[in-house]
């Protein structure tokens, strides 16, 4: 947790303070105090007896005890300031701005690690350093503007960027989006984003906190900290969204370089996203426009009705709508009919409900009224009213304002006319509600918010598996790819259904082996991994003199040590994997084997450990699930044992961390049965 | 073209005119009067004398000769009041704002065309009605606001919806996008979309006209028109960016709502566009965003600098550039080591050029500089500049206003700090710059731009075929599906490979034919549409014994009227087609066989005629294109041939435009021969 100090001070003592509004040591006094701090302050430079109006001590030694101390002066300076802070002054808050540690160099590094050290001896908590600071309802402790509006059911906003942050706060300003604090974390020395989360999940008051939380992020240094406490948050009610940035390669090269950290694989992000709940975000805007839609009441269900005076912009949403996976369901009855009734001719209210040009505010409550009490199948509103500049619209957005607090269903309004109604748009924004701008960036975002699932209580069930004998397979394995019998009395006793195999070193036992298996059967290479590169795979081969002739040609490829022989099984090729993500654990992964694996990509992920809802739905996910369903006449794939052994796998590598890699590829199933035909296991002790 | 009266008139009478600027017809008044119309301005309304100080008249007949007039008053008036213009004061120019005709009912759709009818007969042009005017550099003659920035370099933007115009001019304003006409075509009664550009085509002078071009578009009426056009603008070297909204089938449903109009299928508009060139958005902030890329010069390459003071916008930057096929290649070697001396300790020039915090506008320029003139793979510069709020940023942008008109290579301006550096930002955009305020959306749009080719100077090959014998067979076939033998002439005349095939009615028939294919043979049902459903395929039928069996399996099949017999062809499945789409033309499709259509919907489409370069580029747009390149060590398909049958298919179409639908589905295809082993086609004359 951090400490209160840092939060909720009652005294803060600037170290840097100047008159000077141009630098951080300046502005940030100044905001202090034009945001209302109403602790004690005190500014220290040695230059100056009084900065700002604030009584200024030459020397730290001189200053009484203070709550939190914000740092603004050169690196070198910083760590014996510290040291006298903790030491003689009893401060436990620490903001440090200035720049030249470890983004720096090792020196840099070193000089962090020590002021980290004298703060973790006193209990203390530091921000930064390298950072803009904090902003929240007890104080504007940041050097930077603007200074959001800020209130209890504004979002609380993490940064892994201070001018991210700034740029963040600048375009949420225009549309009302407002906060409840902001932290930018800098070089996250002591605190980073995931240890602000935890702190605002373990504070977390369901009647006095932020339900809004919003990340930046360059670098996940701790995934399982981040996946607690998002999903711990979530439960508890509230939204994230956030940015990871570096999402694609030359992304990832660009965020190392500018913070030095390294770089996440994106599918496990995404992975992690997906299991706390946390909805992805690419762009300032996006994240904007998905904590403004959090600002309303959830959405239960995905049939929205559009009402609007402009045909155009409501095309543009349903288009919009349609293609995120809601439905802009058409109204007919009864009940439709009586609402036509009371608009001007020519109005539409078949979905989207247009009242055209000429419609008034006393029609929109109409309206409203119908879609909350009357059209039962309708989740949502989305309002549409902008002006053509010829009269003013404040009665329109009155009963817009009016009815959003009314409403259970959530009501979206999307006011175009950022000219000709500035002022209209203004006045709605000050009563305490937010603007969209533009129907088809808030239709992405709604998509993406209704389309993030909350997350699970996981029960992971407990698979029967023979624990012992995993262990000991493990313990006497080497480094590097298990051998086949290893990979096969592993896989058995986790319980994972291996095709009948035996390994054959002459003539004799091959044909003994096929005397128990029958014909028809599969031969493979043993030594080689990528066998079917080298040719070291003979398929269906059903009589003696193919066997014999079979065992001679593989027995030349290069590295062959002995033969595998596998019944023939007939099915659709599947593939299940696992691979070991530093720090974020096992990512399971499933699809199709063959050509869509490797030319379609067509591969889903999640992190481990899996559930048996979030084994079907990575299955049910894939684009090509319509051929484990079954097509062209033809039985599919039986899912539920797909899924089982996807959950085997996981918890496999969850017992077994020691597991790197893991490889069922391919295995045939088809509507009764499903066996492993190919596997490799990596171990890395 | 639209008469000269309309677009530059000498003279405009206000019929309607109100000293209520609350009304169309007050407002349209004050508009051209604040706008600085130079020519005679008269009113008209029985009412008064004077309105807003132009003199009044009470009757239409008292009034001089006039070029243009502006109707707003209620539509059972409008057409006495035309005849009376038309007839007696040489009137060519028509903006009609009334609502009421055939947006209405059929009465209105009745009054309606009697007034083209007269406009038509005197050779007038009439825009609307029910639309918000027309806005040039001559005159603002609307009746909305705001009137945005008019000059010769701003976009040409012709609108079908007159809310959707006023809502895009408000969003462009505030980023510094200027126009150069606006057309709002309301009911589209004379003059559509398509017929504006048409006018645009018709008078482009390379030195005077706007290069820019954007459309927003609910109902294509002409698609011929708008792809004649659009190419032709574009080959002059405009960019054209286009709406067309209903792209869903529930947005389809709500435009068709809304237009009364038939919904164009989303897939023939988007071939359409990309015949065109026409970049396609699908919302307002995009299609601005699209339009001020295109006021910056054209990008070459897809190599991007981006130089930056703030990491975090520059990585999700990257991220977004990324995923929309744009590069941000790492920058290396001399050079780069030499502009890294030239910045401040902890500067990254690797691409993101990150001269941090501290940068300065000296630095700014010397990073542009080494961007234009030493880092030759470089084909574009993004500059984020924002700020924290401490000082002024004019410099900086001063830097940025000279060097984007110093420097070939383009650079585009992110400036985020909206808040923070508002004046700046209105500074540099008063000097005739555009801001990107969000670096992602900007990159979505950039991406777009980027992937829309230009159009080919398409040279269509006349593909040697047999006209005559193909009109032939057209000319004696009824309509419905054509005959096994029909289709097999039909493609053979085509020079469509197709595979050897009899149809036989007796067993002895059956023996005669595999005498001379050879087994094995695959033997289909003659009779049923589709064959495949009711079993009416058996494959691979290698001896007499089974031949026969087969034949009395097939003929036991309800509507079986004989079997075709084909020689059993090895290779992938591929597959063609083409389809009829009103007044579009043929859309020709291809795609591979099978599960990769039913499930995949892994289809490429065009508009014929298709070039050989469409045909390549729709092969290699394919998501399973690395199958028919090969893959697993096997061969792929004969690319260059499966184009050519495209090609044939498309020149079969544009000859029989009879043919509704026709489907060469499978064609098997391997690296030495594509064969057609199943065609079905469908005549609809």
């Amino acid at each position: 947790m951090l400490h209160h100090k840092l939060i909720n001070p009652k005294s803060i003592a600037v170290i840097g303070a100047s008159n000077n509004v141009q630098t951080p040591g300046g502005r940030v006094l100044k905001n202090l105090q034009n945001h209302n701090f109403k602790g004690e302050l005190f500014a220290v430079n040695p230059k100056e007896t009084e900065v700002q109006g604030v009584k200024c001590y030459q020397n730290i030694k001189d200053i009484p005890a203070v709550d939190l101390a914000i740092i603004a002066i050169a690196a070198k300076f910083t760590l014996e300031t510290i040291k006298i802070l903790v030491k003689e002054k009893n401060t436990k808050g620490f903001i440090i701005f200035s720049a030249g540690f470890s983004e720096k160099d090792t020196e840099g590094k070193k000089l962090e690690q020590a002021i980290v050290d004298e703060i973790n001896a006193v209990g203390g908590t530091l921000l930064g350093p390298n950072n803009i600071g904090l902003i929240n309802q007890n104080y504007a402790g940041v050097f930077t503007t603007p200074i959001p509006k800020l209130d209890n059911n504004g979002a609380d906003f993490i940064s892994g960027s201070g001018a991210t942050a700034v740029f963040i706060i600048e375009a949420a300003m225009a549309t009302g989006l407002t906060f409840s604090s902001v932290y930018s974390v800098g070089n996250s020395a002591q605190i980073g984003v995931e240890e602000v989360l935890e702190h605002l999940d373990e504070t977390f008051d369901k009647n006095t906190s932020s339900k809004v939380k919003l990340l930046y992020i360059e670098s996940i240094e701790n995934p399982q900290k981040l996946l607690k406490h998002a999903t711990s948050l979530i439960k508890k009610g509230c939204e994230i969204a956030a940015i990871k940035a570096g999402s694609s390669s030359a992304g990832s090269r660009a965020a190392s370089s500018h913070t030095g950290a390294l770089a996440n694989s994106d599918v496990a992000v995404d992975a992690l996203f997906k299991k706390a709940g946390i909805v992805r975000c690419y762009g300032r805007n996006e994240l904007i426009t998905v904590a403004s839609i959090f600002m309303h009441p959830e959405l239960t269900g995905k049939n929205i009705a559009i009402i609007t005076h402009a045909g155009g912009p409501a095309v543009m949403l349903t288009d919009a709508l349609s293609k995120n996976g809601l439905n802009v369901p058409e109204i007919k009855g009864k009940e439709s009919e009586e609402l036509l009734e009371k608009l001007y001719l020519g109005s539409s209210v078949s979905n989207p409900i247009d009242f055209l040009a000429t419609g008034t505010a006393e029609q929109l409550a109409t309206i409203i009224d119908y879609c909350e009490h009357k059209f039962d199948k309708i989740d949502a509103m989305v309002v549409i009213f902008g002006s053509p500049g010829l009269f003013e619209v404040y009665d329109v957005y009155d009963v817009l304002h009016k009815k959003m607090r009314d409403c259970k269903k959530p009501i979206f309004p999307i006011l175009p006319s950022v000219v000709n109604v500035k002022n209209e748009i203004d006045y709605f924004v000050s009563k305490g509600n937010i603007n969209f701008p533009d129907e088809v960036l808030f239709a992405n975002a709604l998509g993406k918010v209704a389309n993030t699932a909350k997350p699970e209580t996981i029960e992971i069930k407990t698979i029967a598996n023979n624990l012992e004998k995993i262990r000991t397979i493990i313990n006497n394995a080497e480094n590097g790819y298990l051998q086949p019998q290893q990979v096969k009395e592993l896989l058995l006793a986790a319980k994972v259904p291996v095709v009948n195999e035996a390994v054959c070193s002459t003539k004799k036992d091959c044909l003994n082996t096929v005397k128990e298996f029958g014909f028809p059967v599969v031969m493979k290479v043993v030594g080689p991994i990528h066998k079917s590169d080298v040719g070291g795979i003979i398929l269906n081969i059903t009589s003696e003199e193919r066997l014999i002739a079979s065992f001679d040609t593989i027995m030349k490829i290069e590295g062959a040590t002995s033969v595998l022989i596998q019944p023939m099984k007939k099915g659709i090729e599947l593939f299940i994997g696992a691979k070991k993500e530093t720090n974020f654990g096992h990512l399971v992964l499933c699809g199709l084997g063959g050509i869509y694996i490797e030319v379609l990509k067509d591969i889903q992920a999640a992190l481990a450990p899996v559930s048996n809802t979030e084994a079907i739905e990575m299955i049910q996910n894939l684009k090509s699930y319509k051929i484990i369903q079954g097509v062209r006449n033809q039985k599919g794939v039986d899912e539920p044992k797909f899924a089982e052994i996807i959950e085997k796998i996981s918890n496999l590598v969850t017992i077994v961390p020691e597991i790197a890699e893991l490889d069922l590829n391919p295995l045939l199933g088809n509507s009764e049965e499903i066996f492993a035909v190919d596997a490799r296991i990596r171990i890395e002790k």
